[in-house]
């Protein structure tokens, strides 16, 4: 049983359910966390989730060095001057000092840009469309929590080169809609979805696409981006093509990414005092049997019991454990998967076996049922899909009603205190506005809604306004 | 064409065809090179076919961090001098100087062994089986080449907790062995498996198994290491478990790995004076059409044919890339082909369309045949697997060809610096008389075979022999 209760102090409660539940563990150095089986396996399926789709658009997957020279990074200026704050260096390889130091990756649109300069020079080499999965260290000085803000983590890095502004854009749309449909179906994560004000972009972007979460403290949390980067580092890096009629143009270029924060996110917003409650789609186990004996005899009986509905139910591609444990009580071992999040328990005792059946519990809701033997693999593959359907479902009611709206300043600033969450806004689109209230509030302009139509006027400072602007203050 | 010749001038063959066939690009940091789509391609095929091996065996996916302090290192002292001159090193984060050192992994022995110490504690817990997929970073001096020496590569480590030495000694075969297939029947490279000796053992190992792999220049390449690392590292970072019967004991490590250098194997044992010649079970495309016509009428009427036979050959499971590029001659097209390596090629011209069939060319020996249409799908199936066991046997001829036998000291020599390759010879199993020979030669013991029954004499000193050993230059 956890210590904290999600409601009353969901930090510690993080804190405590992403160790207690074996999905990651401290490492030696601050910030750099391990990702136990439990989780790795979340990441395989979002990996796979992600990479058919991107293969499906002809992307391909390259690696790029982990390494960079600082006189590279420095290149595009906005560039460099937003990551080296967060950069770690290299400065010794072996017994030598190096000439130059050099960065860990913060993300690579230098190197791949740099890269794409050579591969690059005719309208048919368009478009290029690579990704890497891999890691990245951003050495942060914000508070630490594991998966969510941490100095290394994983992630892939999607970076593509057009022939057109129109086609660069419908990448960055394409690749965020990837993000939110891997949010939605895999991770039960609803999200809003939208533009980054200026001052929030992504440091070279001509702009930047988010789609963003709302944690159970009422704080935002970016879950993905997707930037349009122009002509801005192509022109820094001489990434030019012969168009059909042989004049010379520079590409457009994009880049995106998603990172092992999504697991971060999947755990504070499904998780319970209990637990984790892993959404069955990315759930490494969906089902555990428990089986409850008290003699040899009962324990062999249940285990052939066991034998036939687990055989049906992985025919359907089921994962099921069972856990045979000799050393453990049955009540232990409930706790113990409850912890853990498996979607599913099937107890089996001597009652239900008299009966030609089982007792079926979902870790959501912790409703039981007894459901006769005929019919488990029906009730198991039903209730998966339901628990999935069920958790997004509950966790989009949570997204609406944490959004509210403002009419003018005070309204603005009270909302974010008290209600939390999203605080709906008209703005000019004048960053200075946007600056105040931060000043004031620590709240941030998360995102401007796509197609919005812009009505009222400023809530900060009366001019008339040009978009919806949603605040909120985030991780 | 290529400039270079195989034969002629192997060294500047191989830098010509890793880069001209597009598997890789050089980067702006010497050693760390970009893998290109072609050939992460051939990487997805080899992590795949070992994870769903692992997978199969209980070893689970994990993540450990990237940086080691160097205090951590330095714990097991044959481990941290061994790979010490090979660290690079972060020393700066932002804008802060570290207070300790922090070293890029070269590998994670210490990391990991360093958790187990804190995830077992009872038989139980036993055997814990982790893999990690991830880029290491080795400052290597020697000469750099792509795949084969690089200062950064992606790799595999296992990393495995055992009760007893037997079950580790078990799992250091098992892991060899699946190194072992996938080289043979993956990448069609025949390999000598075997023990290194004492000298050239992993840092911190008890003893290390190997399998070495013939270059077409007569010199041996490491392909993939196993290792049992015994107690050693479980008495420094204190993993003990508890027996049935309440004993406390130390556990039993292994590790093993494999890297993107068997990439660099593949081209250089497979390729040919045209460029590559990928086995067909890694090829990413493993038949091209490319479609002869002189009208627009002809291009369709082609067209039209290749969806035919496209869809029959993609329903096998084979890859087909139609090239339709319209400002490449044929001839181009099929000198491009050749040098990317893909196993066939099926051309299809006015001519054969006449004839009702296509001409299907291999790349490995180039013979061209002319197949009927209601053919074609049965016989590119049967013709992959002939290439994919063909290049098989040739690679095994060589490296039975390239092994032969020393009876005494100057014939050692002798044939080490005529005829190169393995050196089978007798060995009394003393590192001095190693040393004695690589001074003079440059030749180390590669292996000495599993299940060796030593005979005669030591070829270095005539003391009686311990073992036949495997000498040669090595990369």
């Amino acid at each position: 049983m956890l210590q904290h209760k999600k409601d009353a102090d969901f930090g510690e409660w993080y804190l405590e359910v992403v160790q207690s539940s074996e999905l990651m563990d401290y490492g030696p150095v601050q910030g750099c966390m391990i990702l136990r089986a439990r989780s790795y396996a979340v990441w395989e399926k979002i990996t796979s989730f992600l990479d058919a789709r991107f293969k499906a658009d002809g992307v391909q997957n390259y690696y790029f060095p982990l390494l960079i020279p600082e006189s590279f990074l420095k290149k595009e200026s906005a560039h460099f001057e937003g990551f080296v704050p967060e950069v770690a260096w290299v400065t010794q390889g072996g017994n030598e000092t190096l000439g130059e130091r050099l960065a860990l990756r913060p993300t690579s649109e230098t190197i791949i840009n740099d890269s794409f300069s050579r591969w690059i020079s005719s309208h048919r080499d368009l478009p290029l469309k690579t990704n890497q999965w891999c890691n990245v260290i951003r050495w942060d000085t914000k508070t630490l929590k594991p998966f969510l803000r941490t100095r290394e983590f994983l992630w892939q890095e999607g970076h593509t080169a057009h022939a057109t502004r129109e086609e660069a854009v419908a990448q960055v749309g394409r690749a965020l809609g990837w993000y939110k449909e891997c949010c939605e179906q895999l991770l039960a994560i609803p999200v809003l979805a939208g533009v980054k004000s200026d001052s929030e972009k992504f440091p070279g972007a001509e702009y930047t696409t988010t789609i963003e979460m709302l944690m159970p403290d009422g704080k935002a949390l970016q879950g993905g981006t997707s930037h349009l980067l122009g002509q801005n580092f192509a022109k820094i890096f001489g990434i030019k093509y012969k168009t059909q009629d042989e004049r010379e143009e520079f590409v457009w270029t994009t880049s995106w990414g998603v990172t092992t924060r999504l697991i971060g996110a999947m755990v504070a917003i499904h998780g319970d005092d209990k637990g984790l409650v892993l959404p069955p789609r990315v759930a490494p186990v969906q089902c555990v049997v428990v089986p409850i004996f008290y003699s040899d005899e009962e324990r062999k009986m249940a285990l052939f019991n066991i034998q036939n509905f687990k055989a049906e139910l992985e025919a359907r591609g089921i994962s099921v454990l069972v856990d045979e444990r000799s050393d453990k009580t049955p009540g232990w071992k409930f706790n113990d998967w409850e912890l853990k999040g498996v979607p599913v328990r099937i107890e089996i005792g001597v009652r239900d076996m008299a009966q030609e059946g089982v007792t079926i519990v979902r870790r959501d809701s912790g409703v039981k049922e007894f459901v006769p033997n005929s019919k488990i693999a029906d009730f198991v593959a039903h209730l998966l899909d339901d628990i999935q359907i069920g958790l997004f479902k509950r966790a989009k009611e949570r997204l609406e009603a944490g959004v509210s709206e403002a009419r003018d300043t005070d309204d603005l600033k009270n909302l974010l205190d008290e209600r939390k969450g999203f605080v709906r806004a008209a703005w000019c689109g004048d960053a200075r506005c946007e600056e105040a209230i931060k000043e004031e509030s620590g709240a941030t302009i998360r995102l401007v809604p796509f197609g919005d139509a812009p009505k009222g006027d400023c809530v900060l400072c009366g001019k008339p306004s040009k978009a919806t602007a949603y605040f909120a203050r985030g991780y």
